[in-house]
């Protein structure tokens, strides 16, 4: 099968200048194990001016003592490193490029460290190849940015490089599998190095794919990101929630899903067992999802609501939970969550029939975008999720149901089917901010950054429904783009965009069910409280789940 | 980390039922491996009736000794079974249906067999679940589709269950994951057995993530589906191939791109280190691909043209070559190559510039299908990179020439890149039959099959340039749906489509580059001949290789 012979130098570069920067470590390493105190001089060795770097800053995980010993090394040896991270999270991320020891990025997230990015770029210290979904930057990997370096993160190793990534595998295989079969290098550090791979309590990378692994001087960091503690849900979030299971998930029949974080998405999550059980949807609504392990989930799966979850990474505190709750939750032999962003990225995109998110602004036109002024902060997952991929051909009743007409006498087999891409939001931000503004503030970033293109999570015609306080626009029946600005406006509450709603043309799109208001949908505004939700508290998820839930310190004030 | 006591038998039901299920086999398997001569028996106690099994079909590889042996089980034990296979290649497949071993389908794609299954379709003998692409059925596997028993296929295990899938890795990772990790069974059938995971070449799947390993009776089948035989190339196909250089490729700058199989596509690959070098076109385009190892292609990596190829599965023939161009192609540690059908799908969907794809009937409207009466043949893969990702957000040069303005006053930054997909089609096929048609003959297969919608391969809004021998339509530039439908008539020869085509109109599409000829593109048909094609025959390619590339028997006629 294989030929023995060794290919031709020419051909090969790769491979040789890998087994040079092998042999410039064989010293310093035990065989596959580098020494703690020696990372810093052996990512010198490793890694060369110029190299593309991925380092694991994924949503959650982080490859943190690979991070920060990577802004130690000597910028004057090593500089010029091109970044390619899902997520920039850690203030030494940034520290590489303040250092000179990184000069590009290419990236999907970064959060808090969005506003630095912006002040680096303008000063010259960073420059952005693109912005990216999750998906996407997986995909360049094995395309036009394949990996000369990878910096990941895992629970344990053995001594041949085998790696148990705990439930916290995230993007770790996405990451590793384009370097290890590109004669790159892939460092994985640890908490803890067994002898035997008979010690690890499974194996989530072989040892194959790992050039080296180091025991980091501190378990990585992880962030309970999706954590969302019940008590801050407003009765006008169990209104829209109310809202999203009557006027959308009964409506359409939606069976699979995705739940962005939030409180309007916690509190479905909530009122599945009480509303959603009045309702009768049980089985009916709700069955299949695909998100993080939620702790707001806990009621609806106690009550039977819940077939399957396939989790894109953990959430600190639901480890011991899930481990007791296998027909749920994909688990390994171990017990523990097997999560995979990118195989989740794929079901959220292909195999759900609903998207639903928030977002901070939405314009006139539908668009939407989390940029606000002097924030880069990327994409994450949403776009991915957040559209309709016209590669999907298995129907499911809410996916047809999304069935438009072409109107010019094309015949119906040639329709299409559509998944649901729903936006629920509150027509003002906390603070008084409008949520529907004229101009995305994205607009202003992309100028100013120079990007071609404004960065926008969710385009207006990806977007099937909007849902807010004051009712669902039914985008996906629009006729004409006047007709989806008209349906926007009409649930656009007191925003400038809202005031500019023709009367008459609401009370239009309401009498053709193109917009509905609670009441149209049976819903008693004053039906909404906080009753609904069958856990308040932090304290009462912790009760549903029998004591398996642990939630952080931060959250442990009921 | 992770408790260790047992969750409540309410909600650990697989892991119960998997337990029943090992331990009824227990004394036939030694450990993890069942004799070959046992897996009739073994199958009869692994599965149970109803169960939802994966059986892998590939697109190449196939677990032929597995499914033989299911094909002979007992229907009174086993029956009713729920079959999901990415491909249905091979007669036992459907023996399946035929004995009442199985009763429902749900697949991607039916090549030789596709005019059977429609008749147990007729027959009441089989129930069609959907028809995917590969990489939908993939992330159903996560979501609604979860996977009791997964039967696989392998070159090399040892006794603990390691996997060594040698060049052939294809779906076999995306398949099992889902059931490793949701306690379902693995069953892998591989060529040889070794004891120890030292004397495999390299694991490309995790002994934790496999039940049983069993070795087959004889190797598994694989078929050479991506080899064209450069003598088959004609002057047309070359004058199409010059015009997708000339007229696409180098005028959107086209870096990365897939491409289908086919003639067409196979002469552009072999018209890029003459054509394309006269052009001065190396470096520029189509720089990093994503497509099984083509041999035709062998030329233009031998003369630089390619930077980075990422496969979907092998060729036969190729493995040695690939061993010997590590720069080129994605290997393993032991030389061979790393393919992976659902990372290179993702690849084709989110990171390349261009999809082109040939097809067997388009309409007017630009919709096309392989479908033809009487067959359902399936999806495969081209649906997923053949449309526009919504959810991309990087920018390319190719991506962001597709840019249209909204023509509404919104900003340009509001504007959206878009992917290439490329139709190339003769007008007529072989024997005569027009490729354009009136109405597809997929509509006439979904209204006798009672499918929801017709099986449409590419949507005609998916498709962004239509090739013919005639001329290439710029359809992304369509103002309109009725321009669209004159662009299409425009390149579409003496069909009925064709003819209907406004010879003033015509001349206006010319006059605005809406359609080029081939004289707009500075191309002369008299130069379109065989000796453009850098190979001409088989035996040529094998030269240009080196001795490396060893086709099968088959293409040895040279």
């Amino acid at each position: 099968m294989t030929t023995t012979s060794s290919p031709p130098a020419r051909i090969a570069r790769r491979r040789s200048d890998k087994q040079q920067r092998l042999d410039r470590v064989a010293a310093l390493a035990d065989g596959k194990v580098l020494p703690t105190a020696s990372i810093v001089a052996a990512l010198e060795q490793l890694l060369a001016p110029g190299d593309r770097v991925v380092l694991e800053g994924n949503n959650q995980k982080q490859a943190d003592f690979l991070s920060r010993s990577l802004a130690q090394v000597d910028p004057a040896r090593l500089h010029d490193l091109h970044m390619i991270m899902p997520s920039v999270g850690r203030a030494e991320h940034l520290d590489l490029f303040e250092r000179g020891i990184a000069r590009k990025l290419d990236f999907s997230f970064a959060g808090t460290q969005s506003l630095r990015i912006s002040q680096l770029l303008e000063d010259g210290l960073l420059e952005v190849g693109a912005i990216h979904t999750y998906i996407e930057l997986y995909a360049r990997l094995l395309v036009d940015l394949i990996p000369k370096v990878v910096l990941s993160a895992g629970f344990m190793a053995d001594r041949a490089g085998n790696i148990y990534t705990g439930p916290s595998t995230e993007d770790s295989p996405a990451l590793i599998e384009p370097a290890a079969f590109s004669d790159g290098i892939v460092i994985v550090q640890v908490n803890q190095l067994v002898d035997d791979v008979s010690e690890l309590p499974r194996v989530d990378i072989p040892a194959d794919w790992v050039d080296f692994v180091v025991v980091a001087d501190r378990p990585f960091y992880i962030e309970p990101l999706f954590t969302r503690d019940p008590r801050h849900i407003k009765p006008v979030h169990v209104l829209m929630a109310m809202m999203a299971i009557r006027g959308i998930y009964e409506r359409h029949q939606v069976q699979s899903l995705n739940h962005g974080i939030g409180f309007n998405t916690a509190a479905i999550e909530l009122i599945l067992p009480t509303y959603g059980e009045r309702l009768g949807l049980k089985g009916k609504i709700c069955r299949h999802w695909t998100l993080n392990p939620h702790p707001t989930l806990i009621p609806a799966i106690e009550s039977g609501w819940v077939e399957s979850v396939h989790c894109f990474g953990t959430e600190l505190g639901m480890e011991g939970y899930i481990a007791q709750r296998p027909d749920v939750f994909f688990t390994g032999r171990d017990g523990s969550l097997r999560s995979n962003r990118l195989l989740c990225q794929l079901a959220g995109q292909y195999a759900v029939d609903l998207f639903i998110g928030a977002t901070l602004q939405v314009d006139g036109d539908g668009h939407s975008s989390t940029v606000t002024r002097g924030r880069l902060a990327g994409f994450g997952g949403a776009p991915n999720m957040g559209h309709d991929p016209h590669g999907r051909r298995h129907p499911t009743p809410a996916w047809l149901d999304m069935r438009q007409q072409t109107g010019d006498g094309a015949p119906a087999l040639l329709e299409r089917g559509r998944k649901l891409v729903v936006q629920m939001v509150e027509t003002f931000q906390e603070g008084g901010k409008p949520t529907f503004v004229d101009t995305l503030d994205a607009v202003e970033v992309a100028r100013k950054s120079g990007m071609p293109l404004a960065p926008i999570m969710v385009y207006g015609d990806d977007v099937t429904h909007l849902l807010t306080e004051e009712g669902i626009a039914y985008l996906y029946r629009a006729r004409s783009l006047e007709e989806r600005r008209a349906m926007i406006a009409a649930v656009a509450g007191v925003t400038a965009i809202g005031l500019r709603s023709d009367p008459a043309e609401a009370r239009r799109l309401r009498q053709e069910g193109l917009v509905a208001l609670p009441e149209d949908l049976g819903i008693r505004r004053t039906d909404a409280s906080r009753e609904l939700l069958a856990a308040k508290s932090i304290g009462e998820l912790v009760e549903w789940s029998g004591g398996l839930y642990q939630p952080p310190a931060k959250f442990r004030s009921w």
